[in-house]
């Protein structure tokens, strides 16, 4: 399997890019190869020598960045040599199995959707992240691609997040939620209560009706459904009030004893270890014909080792095969799209 | 003062609620007159003695109860001798001055708008809540009163909980955020673009542009705007978050040594009580023609305690006047409502 991946995405870019591929390579097959895209000149001194290399790592020169706060579809017209556009070119041209960044979303998102096109029946893409919750992984979909969702959008996540969870978490039958704002049915803006009009039509979906916010974290659902908008901003709330939660735990902790501070370090690391995104290496981009990760823009060598891992498979089990086939035969369409 | 509260709201009603009441007499004044409304056969017994009973305390009969999950608009409808009827009838007469339920948010806020009627120049309320962060409350606004919002209604949101903040937080100028899925300009759905230009064009307003979910723990605003939608998912799905941390710690310490886990326990506490929506009371339903609050519906005699004295503070601040002061004064229109 030939994995390409954007040296230059991320806060933490090319440093601890180069290093997760590294650390990846022992885990990988010896037929599976690791493509660097980016600056050349940047990234070839920070590799070991071709001699003492292990594994097959190449570099595939782009000399442009497309910074994080870019607007994305007009950084992708300008930068048409950035590593995130020669990356989906890549893909495109069947170049290379799967693209991996960490950098920015909306553009990886805009040049991945343009080039490598949507899955046969898939109407729009959608991001799927897993939330490492307390009673068991949660994936989310959308959490920002599509912020203009339609009905049939929703319930394709719901197929998609449903595939992926099944294969890729070993969840036999995945409860699915939709996320809302209140659990009876007459609950929710339009588009949320004809969305599950469509998931409630299929009897292969094990939907659980409307979630609320706090569902996520209750182990009522494997799955969480939302729009884009709403999806984005549960991520980042997320990640923003777990920050914040263990920040005020450290401050807590410095007015005690150092002794008894100490003590507590590990307890704190063992949660903070459970529910930490990078286990889970970064985002899928659901729907898109081609294997597609985005991460986080923090992420370390680490998110990066387990976004390879994770692209490897997502890959080989298949996962785009699936969806293609469940989509072929559901009878649950509209024509609102 | 004469404040009138729902006896039959909430998990915990009528015990916690009549509680809640008693505790708030001594911090209110002689002239306070609490008016507690449900059915009066079962409120009486639990008061003490007319005799040994402190300030004013008077019950008004409604025999009718809307559970939790019934459906606003049609409960209203069927039981017009509710509490929550029969204090929105009783607000609509003047009969009293503010009105707080910990019952069913939707039946709360269709009742209270369809009785009191909103405010001059306010298009439609928005529940706003006190979200009691690390670097200080933050104002969200809306929760869930409107999931259907135009860009001037969420321009409103912010004018009326600047005001809010600034009397009854002490903010002198608040810091307003837009919720969105990036700072850029260019982000987010067509409302909150066409929103952003709306505050932005009210110099009056300390507009920090867009904001994400993580900022609200960040404090990079005292405000955050948004949809009903997005604001009701942010609130619940904070609630859950904290609640799942706190249960993941406490089982992490329940596999520590007794002596270790009893240490830390004050240390959590502490910790609990800074994040603990129970100090604010209630949420207030801004841009309603008189003072309305709705309490969570696990609210504990403390919460309605804190709800009556936020009422008490809401309406002697003249808040409402304020609102209709700068609405009435502001350039800033649309013809979309």
């Amino acid at each position: 399997m030939r994995i390409a991946i954007d040296a230059m995405g991320g806060d933490n870019a090319p440093g601890e890019i180069i290093s997760g591929v590294l650390e990846s390579i022992d885990l990988l097959d010896d037929i599976d190869e690791m493509i660097i895209v980016g600056p050349q000149d940047i990234i070839e001194p920070q590799l070991p020598s071709e001699k003492s290399r292990k594994g097959s790592i190449s570099v595939v020169h782009a000399p442009q960045v497309i910074d994080m706060d870019e607007q994305p579809v007009e950084s992708l017209r300008n930068k048409r040599k950035s590593s995130i556009a020669v990356m989906a070119k890549m893909a495109k041209l069947h170049q290379v199995d799967a693209v991996i960044s960490a950098g920015n979303t909306g553009a990886c998102v805009a040049a991945f959707q343009m080039r490598m096109r949507n899955l046969p029946g898939v109407n729009r893409p959608g991001i799927a992240v897993v939330f490492p919750t307390f009673e068991g992984p949660v994936t989310i979909c959308d959490v920002g691609a599509n912020i203009a969702c339609k009905p049939i959008n929703l319930y394709q996540y719901g197929v998609m997040a449903k595939i992926y969870s099944k294969h890729l978490h070993g969840i036999e039958n995945p409860r699915i939620g939709l996320m809302s704002i209140g659990q009876e049915d007459a609950k929710g803006n339009e588009i949320v209560k004809k969305a599950r009009g469509l998931i409630k039509s299929d009897p292969k979906m094990n939907f659980v009706g409307n979630i609320e916010g706090r569902d996520i974290f209750k182990g009522v659902c494997d799955i969480a459904v939302c729009d884009g908008f709403v999806g984005n901003v549960i991520l980042k709330l997320t990640e923003g009030l777990v920050d914040g939660l263990f920040k005020a735990i450290k401050h807590e902790l410095s007015t005690e004893k150092l002794r008894l501070a100490m003590k507590f370090k590990p307890v704190i690391k063992r949660i903070y270890k459970k529910y930490d995104y990078n286990e889970y290496g970064g985002a899928l981009l659901l729907g898109i014909n081609g294997t597609a990760l985005i991460c986080h823009g923090s992420s370390k060598s680490r998110t990066i080792k387990n976004a390879i891992l994770a692209s490897k498979n997502f890959y080989t089990k298949k996962i785009n095969d699936k969806i293609i086939e469940y989509l072929s035969q559901t009878s649950v369409r509209t024509d609102d799209e």
